[in-house]
């Protein structure tokens, strides 16, 4: 697969599905994993350091809380990492993006929005990133742009 | 330049400047533009259109407050827009950091951390992704991943 | 229209629609359209630009998340523009508001509170705007008030 | 004087001070008082109650923490009132900005950002206001914004 | 009565009633009205200002998010203020709390939590100013701790 | 003393000053003592269980970060307590405030602004409180009230 | 027992009982009960002094808001106290959290997360320090983090 | 050593070093690294992985902004790890705290104050564990806590 998907917790799945649309729409293969950082931390480590060498080129990674699931995987690939921060119960996701977003320098993890929007925002961020280097995929990213703007167009307001 | 820095005001220069510290370093060659998205947007648009067609790869944009440069820039272009969220003088850059990485489903914003910290991370970031296509780069980095390592391997606490 | 209404996603509607209710209720003319300043710039610049030549006086714009459409509005028209940060999902509109309110010098939005309590007053607020040219629409909105202060004097407790 | 300035506390001077800078500029008259809406509520339900019959067009009102300037005006006149949250000592202006904005149906004030960067929009915002109806006022506004335009695109970076 | 209580609106009775239940609890007179500050304001002026001369001895009033109308209260009345800060719908009362809490000095308001424990509380603290110079609800207050004590030992937990 | 004030620890000092100064214009006896509801558990708990019977009639309590010293107070007496929530050096008081005014129903504590405004306040609202059985007091307060009006009155803004 | 679990409030328990399930997995006896800092005062103060007298190796403490409980306890024992900040109504924990966590030098509360999430980690953290002199346990917590992770391993994604 | 102190970076040394002094003065041995859980991720993972191997009984970690040290050494360890978030230069510890504090069920942080405050109770938090198996260590608290007493007590106010 070209894109890992790692989530924290099998409950965080309703929020990350749409990342899975998106990817799907544009042909891009992927590949989707539970794995903690901290329940799971060797499976984490070894999965992030083989990554590039299996063929992978992007990570996406969503957690929520003490949301260490992206940083972790970044320390240990040198691929770019994409981070969702979940959002939580409590703190609804506040915790989760500082989390995320926070890194210390030199080991960066892109962070996109809370929850569901992020989610399918990690998808389109790992597309433009794949596209710099297939011009048939940055076609597809064109096009998908194209029907969004189409379909806010058409849509009527009843204020 | 493979990377265009664009930066929301001239009093953001401090904040930004690690970024081209790392990117030099690296040998990635980059040019950086001071641009508002709100009082200068006829150039803000038309320099994130025309981007791509110049051979830019990565647009890296640092704002603060209302920070809607970033989004701005990634909604011309379908190049990855790294967002660094500048420190802000009241709200200590959580202004910022919303703004930039809350984006909206289809327009992301790779966001990373508030203020220089994540200044030099924009920059591992967009090597991250350059070195996806450019492996002499993935051994630079790979060194200076190595020598961020032992460099705090040697240091001594004196606790 | 006197006044024209952008919302950034048509998921905004409910939270608007207090807004028309009371222009409505003064007569004011108006008209609402979808635009997002993310996935239709195009539309929302060219909007901006165009709206005082055709007559219209106030531009009233909600969004939520990373609100940036207001601020884009601005940057793109002379008239004053009312921005209504929308409740977002997670943080509650904090990020709308914040995304809003914290404009950079020269570019200024009227920031109204978040959601319908705040549509309603973007709405009121464009009213007072008009009223110092139009005596009628002054006349109207000191009945209004009278009337809003009626209803609560008429109110009992059960405490 | 067409705007009237009310601040809340001699301390807030310094903040408020480019609000009066910008409407010297554009040549609109203004007059500057300090009353605090808590300990001289007489004077400032009178000021705000005049104000409309004194030939006032607009009201800028500047305070910090429980910041309730803006609204007691607000309350008293039907004159659009702009409320500048100033940057208060503990919570930095997050508890004036609350306070100025989340105001109840019916009742708005215009809210702009944080401190002297708000204190600035203030007056552009009266400017856009008032420009509704003052065709050299609107031209001003052209070639203040045109200035603004022209300094940022001369700046040079050096990251 | 000797305590008036005074809520914003009507949709506040709820989160406020608890109040009425200790202060009749105690045997304490008290009487409640809705006024807005922002859309009664001659009205909440009129009573704050009233108040002692009619035998009122504490003025409790609860508000939410730009929650103004204790300190208003506070300005016209020598009495002691109690605030309540009602929980709001976007910020669930951080707005409420700050606002009134966070009054300039000399015109001071004794606050109590968000909502409805907060309701319960500003009862009880009008009972203990009360007792000052009433022996018999010392004693109702010293009755009140006691069984609230009991009842919290006489619970059984399940975990 | 009528009023007794205890301070978490003897760096609070500082904010609190302002309160002393306030009760002795008023002529109010009181006495300050360091005392932490942590470190001095018994002598907190034993100061607050007696001050009733020394005659004191109020208690205010100053403390930062997890402030519990007036909770803890108002849980061993039931006089009046008042809570100055102490800026604290990481959070800026807003976990001071919020330890101090979130209390639980039954032990209301009446909370003031964060730092030396709310040191302030304190006194004032004790001089409320006591001015309820004090009729020279209520003359002080008034006449305390109207020099601060005074003083506002004659500033002048340079604006 | 060798664990003590205080809940603030009977309202607490469903969140707290988490912990319960897990140090009864370990095979760890503990007794539950519900004592109030601010209603039952004495009472918890004898419980914490006694603890230790009883055998009592951790105290585990639960509650919401102004979360005095956990510090209380602290205070009156040298034994370990873990604090769990039970998520209140209106600022989800948040408070609750920040009241526990900024305990003063010298008396430590060891905090765990906001809820059940953290009630679980109660147990887990109890179990860590018992088991630094009970090898046995220490085999069971090996166990238990293996069963875990095996949970996780065998989770299906459907993105 | 029975206890290993890991700073996140040399920068965070300052605000760890009262820990080290209250160890020292209880007599307790202990060692501290500068490991970072980003760029020295295989240090820290064998690091926490042999200490109890190594005879270590508690590990402190502390570390600022997305602070995942303390959760990835709790990952690999089955030692009780304590966390001490630093403040982070932007938004003063709160990220901090959040990424320390907020763990999944399972791997537990007893994590204490923000800053210097919390670093000397995380030594006091590891004498009270360690006092737990050591009759002398318990006494010596009971003598630190005793003096922390006298200290308070002999404290004089100036208000």
């Amino acid at each position: 697969p070209q894109i890992l998907i790692v989530i924290g917790s099998k409950s965080d799945e309703e929020q990350v599905r749409p990342c899975g649309v998106v990817l799907s729409d544009c042909g891009i293969s992927y590949q989707a994993r539970v794995l903690s950082a901290h329940r799971t931390p060797q499976e984490v480590t070894r999965l992030a350091a083989q990554a590039a060498g299996k063929g992978v080129r992007i990570i996406i990674a969503a957690a929520g809380a003490a949301a260490h699931l992206a940083g972790v995987i970044a320390a240990h690939t040198d691929l770019p990492v994409i981070g969702i921060p979940v959002e939580s119960k409590s703190l609804k996701g506040l915790d989760s993006l500082l989390s995320t977003v926070q890194m210390p320098p030199g080991i960066p993890v892109a962070t996109v929005a809370i929850g569901p929007m992020g989610a399918k925002n990690a998808a389109y961020l790992a597309v433009r990133i794949l596209a710099l280097s297939d011009a048939r995929l940055a076609t597809r990213l064109k096009r998908l742009k194209e029907s969004m703007r189409r379909e806010i167009l058409k849509q009527k307001v009843d204020i």
